[in-house]
């Protein structure tokens, strides 16, 4: 099924009907629970607190419907979703989060890459508030396995942040932390908006070729993004390249190193050491670049 | 603070304006949750499931605001919210209980007792839908230490089924379900509506005279019926005495006894031994009557 340059190009024409996300600080427990806030953490799970917030990978909640929308079938004709896998995520924190309102989220298609077996598609999605200031960019690559092999050139000349590569210090890391999810993680993250069937019915998780449901990628990044900003404060961006599955239940492992302004992360999953966050980064927002080990 | 029967009286005939509730399967699924369902019951946590439903102690959630906002702090000067205890819960379900929708409740005062130190407060909601079909009709106790001791009369000459007796059998159990809560049990059940910081806040826990925040009773109430529910099938009514409080961590141990059309049932709190609900009973619905053990 061959899809050239022209048709890509093509593609990036179509405009994307903006897409509306409301939300209130229910919403934002559940997505801080989701990513493994606790009773502890009343900053996250307690709309009373002083410092109630969402934690910075909310960034990507608002924004999901908009870019998973894609008319990724018109794109690439062989599109099965079962077959879809998040490859990465870049996340901008442009303004402070609000804890409740409602923003406008601008999708547009950055390129479609021919990967060999798989396509990868990278969309951008900016993300308003009703003002206009901008809160949040996205950019977000999935694989499609199935569908590659049309011979497309690259489209789109500058990969952007997304892309970057974040190597890992040959020293030991500077911070670790290490959170046990639950059996349930998924079936609560859904609740913030990703309801794929790969992530809790086993029947579908079977056909995209996994022995069981997996946990949402957002959901790993989101509870590392956690550790993160747990040791070394507040971000104003980050990134991960998702390397591996994550089974509800299993351990992960956040390996973190302060870089410059940066802290660049991996993670691993403990019970197979397996890596499953890989070229990771996020940059602390100024002021917040000590480490609070 | 005196409070005679005729004061009593008048606040019965004070109208209490219709509440509505609206909600969508990710409430259902959020509540199924709260109360346990986990990943392997895709019944109540995947809306795509053929046989998705509320689990049937739903039934108190669109009413909760209703009961929850009754004017306590009119009929009782000394009301205190911290001092404020779920005494008892009667639920029946009228009819089959959407997954969705609007629903209205109607609430009114029953009955204000006079239990020496604590004042007992009982409301009747019923809730019905857009078409006006009645689905449920909740009986709520609740106690308020600190505001008894104004010698009223019992008011109301009917105590109705919220108080019936449900004597447990002397022979052992037909069945015992045990179920350990997750330590933010009380965080994600708040995200069914009832947020007061007795169930997360230390500070606010203390003033209640507990060592640290407390699961809501209903939460408990929930977890027990899914555990009637999975030995007997479904019922028509359920109701419970809220006897001790359970921590969130703590393990439930429910306990049944299959009578007539009837399962009495207990539950403690393993960890200390301690019954939290006491003569509680739900009515099996037609053809429901055998166990499934």
């Amino acid at each position: 099924m061959a899809k050239d340059s022209d048709t890509v190009a093509q593609a990036k024409k179509v405009p994307i009907e903006p897409t509306h996300f409301s939300y209130t600080e229910r919403d934002v427990i559940i997505y801080n629970l989701g990513i493994g806030a606790t009773e502890k953490d009343l900053q996250w799970t307690y709309e009373g607190d002083d410092e109630f917030s969402a934690l910075p990978t909310f960034g990507v909640v608002p924004q999901f419907m908009a870019s998973s929308t894609l008319p990724l079938d018109s794109w690439l004709p062989d599109f099965n979703p079962a077959k879809l896998l998040h490859g990465e995520q870049f996340l901008s924190i442009k303004a402070p989060i609000p804890t409740s309102g409602e923003l406008v989220n601008n999708a547009r298609l950055f390129e479609i890459l021919d990967k060999g077996k798989a396509a990868a598609v990278t969309s951008i999605v900016e993300t308003r508030d009703k003002s206009g200031t901008l809160i949040f960019e996205n950019h977000s690559t999935v694989f499609i396995r199935g569908s590659g092999g049309f011979g497309g050139a690259r489209v789109g000349s500058d990969r952007g942040p997304a892309t970057a590569v974040n190597a890992v210090p040959k020293r030991a890391p500077d911070a670790v932390v290490e959170e046990k999810t639950s059996s349930s993680q998924a079936a609560l993250y859904r609740m913030s908006g990703d309801v794929n069937p790969l992530h809790i019915l086993p029947e579908f998780a079977a056909i995209g070729g996994f022995d069981k449901p997996i946990l949402h990628g957002l959901c790993s990044m989101g509870i590392s993004g956690k550790h993160v900003f747990q040791k070394f404060g507040p971000y104003k961006d980050i990134k991960v390249r998702f390397a591996g599955v994550v089974y509800p239940g299993e351990t992960l492992v956040t390996e973190m190193w302060k870089e410059g302004p940066s802290v660049i992360f991996t993670t691993k999953v403990k019970e197979r050491d397996t890596l499953v966050l890989a070229s990771a980064a996020a940059t602390l927002v100024d002021g917040a670049t000590k480490a609070r080990l």
